[in-house]
C-alpha cells in the first residue's frame, strides 16, 4: 500500500490523501470534520467515447444494469439497504467517465462503501434484467426527446463533432439501444470496470485509514484486490477531434425555439482555461453578463440566455444558449452575433473582467461547501488530471488572468467557425447566414 | 425591539433566534459557525392564491420587475453587486408566499442585505420595465409549455381544484400577462410588500444582533422602519378549497406521456403529516419504493416513476407521477390503480414503514446541511406554522409514527375521488375508467 498526503488541508480540515490498493485500485478521501454526511463516489474511467460506433449507448446501458443485482443483492435489496437508512444511491454517465455515488450520514459509511462495491465489482447482469432494462432506457430516450433544451444541446455536439465518439448521444440511440446483446455490455464491464481504471473518493467527517480498510475489505471479499497492476494514468489527451461548421435544424412544434451557437472551445489541460473561464463568466455566466443584459434585461426577448464552456480531454466548447419565441429568433441571433463581433473588436471591459474574476471565484468556493461536491472534485481530478490542483491554487490562477491572455483565448475561440442547432417551428428555414 | 430564542441550539450551531423589529418586520437567525456562506431569504407572505381571477400572475409578474431597478441601482446594478462577488442572487414564486434570496462568502452579508432590502422596500417599477418584462414572462410560460411534466402536473392542478386560486397557474396565462397593467401589478405591490407580511431569514456563520442591525439599517434608510404595526398572524388555514374529480387530456405529439394520478392531500397543519410522509416515502419515494419497483424494476415501463406530497394552508394535494411510452399507458394507469387497491386491502408492510421512517428522516437530515435550506425552514416556518418545530421533534414525530396511523391516513386520502391529467398523443382517447 502507497499512500500520500495530496493536500496538507487546515486544522484537520480539507486532507487530502490518496492510497494505491494492491492491483491499482485508488482510494481518495478529503476530510471535512463539521458535517454529518458523507459522499462516497467510485468513479470508472470509462465513458460513451470509448465505445465502438455500432456499440453506442453500451457505457450507459451498463451504468443501468449495476443497479439490477449482484449474488448478495437483488435490485429492491441494492435501494433499500441505502434509502432505508435515508441515504441516496445514483450513478451517472459522461463521455470519458462513470460515476456510482451515494450520500449517506457518516455512521452509514461502512454501509454504502459495501453495497457501491458490490454493485461495481459483482453485478449479475442476466438476459433478463436486459431486457427489461432496455426499455427503461428507451423510456429515458424518449424523455429526454420531449425536453427541447435537451435535444438542442445533443444536437449541437453531433453537428460540431459529426459522428464520431464525443459527438454521439450518451444515451445512444432508439436503434442502437434495441440491438445492443448482453455479450456485447458484459465486454464493457470485463475490460474496463477493473480496479486499475476505478478510483473510490470520499469525503465527509472520515478518517483515511478507515475508508481505505472499508474499500480494501469489501473488494478483498469480491476477490478484486491484488495483483501488479499499476493505476491506469489519467486521460490527459484523446485522439484528437475535428470539428465541423453547420447547420442543424430539428423542425417541431415547440412554443419556443431552442438555440445553441458555438464553436469548439480548449481542452481541459489548456493553461488558457482560467483565462475562458473569466471571458465566459462576463459574456453568458449570470445575470449581469453582457448576454443576460442584450438578450432579457433589454428587450425582453428570452427568459433563458447564457453562455457555457465545457472540457474533455483533447477538445472542448464554448456556446451560447437562447430560448426565445419562435418569431424571435432572427433578432436574437443577430444579437449574438453583434455580440461576437463586438468582443472580437473591443473585448471586454476591466469591469466585466474583475466580475468574471469574482464570480468565478465565488462560485467555486461556495460550491465546494457540501460533502458531494468534494466528493467529485477529487475523484473526478484523480481520472482526468495528472495532479490535484489545491483550491487556493485555482483562486490564484483565476486572480492572476490578464487581460490580454483573456484577447488571446477568446480572439482563438470566436474566430473559429460557428456552429448552429436549432429546434423549433422552422420547416425549410435557411439559417446559413447565422453561422457565416 | 423584542427578540426571543426560538432554539437554544448546542455548542453555538443551530441557534435560531426571532427579533420583530418597529412596524412589524421580523428577522430570524440560524448559527451554522462551521461554513463559510451565508444565506439570505426575504419572505413575502403573498402568492398567486391571493390575486384576483382577472389578475391571474400578477404575483411572479411583481417578483421579476423588483429585479428591475430602484432609485439605487439599475436592473445591471442590482445583479452585478452579487455575482461581482461570486454570489448568487434570485426569487421564486409559490402559491402561498414570495422569496427573494441570495447566498454569498460571510464577509459579504451587508452588502447582500442591502441590495435585497432596496428591491424589495424600493423598486421603481417604471412603465418601460413592464413592457420589457413581460416578454420575458411570455417567454417564461412558453418555456414551461414545452416541458410535458411541467405542463401535467399544472394541469392536474386545474383539473382538481378547477378554476380557483389554487387552481391557477403561478405564472398567469398568455391572456391574463397580455392585459395586466402597471397600476394592476403597483398595486400588489404596495398592499402587500409591507413590513408586517416580511420575514427576513439568514442562516449561516453569523450573529443575529449583526443580521438584525444590519437589517434596521436597510429598512430605516428605505424609510421601511416604524410604526405601530404587528406581524401578520402565519396562514394557518384558508378558505377551503373544494375538488373535482375528473380527467383532463392534454393532446400533443410527444414521445413519452406523462401523467399524473391523484386526489387531494391534507393540509400543512395536520398532524398527520407525518404518516401521510411515511407513506409516501413507502410508496413512491425511491428507487426502493412500491411504485419505482413494481412499474420501472420489475416491468421496465418507466424511467420515471414516483408518488409525491404538497401541502397548502387548506388543503394538500397527493399525486403519482409516471412518464411512460404512450402505448404503454393503459399496462401503467392499471398497474397504479391495482396498487391502490392493493394499499386499501393489505396497507403496507412493518419493512416499508421501517424503510419509509429512515427515508424521511435521512432526507432531513442530509438536506439540512446547507446554509440555503436552513434558511428556507426558518424563513418559511414563520409565515407559514405557528412555531418552528425543531428537527429533533421532527425526528421524534416520524419516530413515533404507527402503523395504524398511517392505515387511517392513507385510507383517508386514497378513498377520495381520483382525478387523472394526462399529456400524450391522445386525441379522442377516454380515459374515464383509470379514474372509475
Amino acid at each position: 500500500m502507497n499512500t500520500i498526503t495530496l493536500h496538507p488541508g487546515k486544522d484537520g480540515a480539507g486532507v487530502v490523501r490518496r492510497t494505491v490498493l494492491p492491483g491499482g485500485l485508488r482510494v481518495v478521501t478529503e476530510t471535512m470534520p463539521t458535517v454529518r454526511s458523507v459522499a462516497i463516489g467510485m468513479w470508472v474511467g470509462i465513458g460513451s467515447r470509448d465505445e465502438a460506433p455500432e456499440h453506442m449507448g453500451a457505457t450507459h446501458f451498463l451504468e443501468h444494469l449495476l443497479f439490477k443485482g449482484t449474488p448478495k443483492r437483488d435490485a429492491l435489496e441494492i435501494s433499500a439497504a441505502i434509502e432505508g437508512i435515508g441515504g441516496e444511491i445514483n450513478a451517472f454517465t459522461a463521455k470519458e467517465y462513470t460515476c456510482y455515488y451515494a450520500r449517506v450520514l457518516d455512521e452509514d459509511l461502512p454501509l454504502a462503501i459495501d453495497v457501491l462495491a458490490d454493485v461495481v465489482t459483482s453485478s449479475l447482469i442476466t438476459e433478463e434484467d436486459v431486457e427489461s432494462e432496455r426499455g427503461v432506457i428507451l423510456e429515458e430516450i424518449a424523455m429526454h426527446d420531449d425536453d427541447p433544451s435537451d435535444v438542442v444541446h445533443e444536437q449541437f455536439s453531433g453537428e460540431l463533432y459529426g459522428d464520431t465518439p464525443v459527438g454521439r448521444p450518451i444515451l445512444g440511440t432508439v436503434e442502437s439501444i434495441g440491438s445492443l446483446t448482453r455479450d456485447r455490455i458484459l465486454e464493457y464491464y470485463h475490460r474496463y470496470y477493473l480496479p486499475p481504471h476505478t478510483v473510490v473518493s470520499v469525503a465527509g467527517n472520515v478518517t483515511h485509514e478507515a475508508v481505505v480498510e472499508l474499500v480494501a475489505t469489501a473488494y478483498e471479499r469480491a476477490g478484486a484486490l491484488g495483483g501488479d497492476a499499476e493505476p491506469a494514468p489519467p486521460r490527459l489527451s484523446g485522439p484528437g477531434v475535428d470539428s465541423n461548421s453547420g447547420v442543424r435544424v430539428v423542425d417541431r412544434p415547440t412554443e419556443q425555439a431552442n438555440l445553441v451557437l458555438g464553436t469548439t472551445g480548449i481542452s481541459r489541460t489548456d493553461d488558457r482555461r482560467f483565462a475562458l473561464g473569466v471571458f465566459n463568466a462576463a459574456l453568458g455566466g449570470g445575470m449581469s453578463s453582457r448576454l443576460f443584459q442584450e438578450i432579457r434585461e433589454k428587450r425582453g426577448l428570452a427568459y433563458s440566455a447564457y453562455s457555457y464552456t465545457s472540457q474533455y480531454a483533447d477538445t472542448g466548447q464554448f456556446g451560447i444558449y437562447v430560448g426565445c419565441l419562435p418569431s424571435k429568433i432572427d433578432e436574437v441571433l443577430k444579437i449574438c452575433k453583434e455580440e461576437i463581433a463586438r468582443l472580437l473588436a473591443r473585448g471586454i471591459t476591466d469591469e466585466e473582467i474583475a466580475r468574471g474574476k469574482g464570480q468565478m471565484r465565488g462560485g467555486l468556493v461556495l460550491g465546494l461547501e457540501d460533502t458531494g461536491s468534494r466528493m467529485s472534485r477529487i475523484g473526478k481530478s484523480e481520472l482526468v488530471y495528472d495532479r490535484l490542483m489545491p483550491i487556493d491554487e485555482v483562486l490564484g490562477r483565476i486572480e492572476a488572468v490578464t487581460p490580454e491572455e483573456i484577447v488571446e483565448v477568446s480572439h482563438d475561440v470566436l474566430r473559429r467557425p460557428l456552429t448552429l442547432a436549432v429546434i423549433g417551428p422552422y420547416a425549410g428555414k435557411d439559417f446559413s447566414s447565422a453561422i457565416g
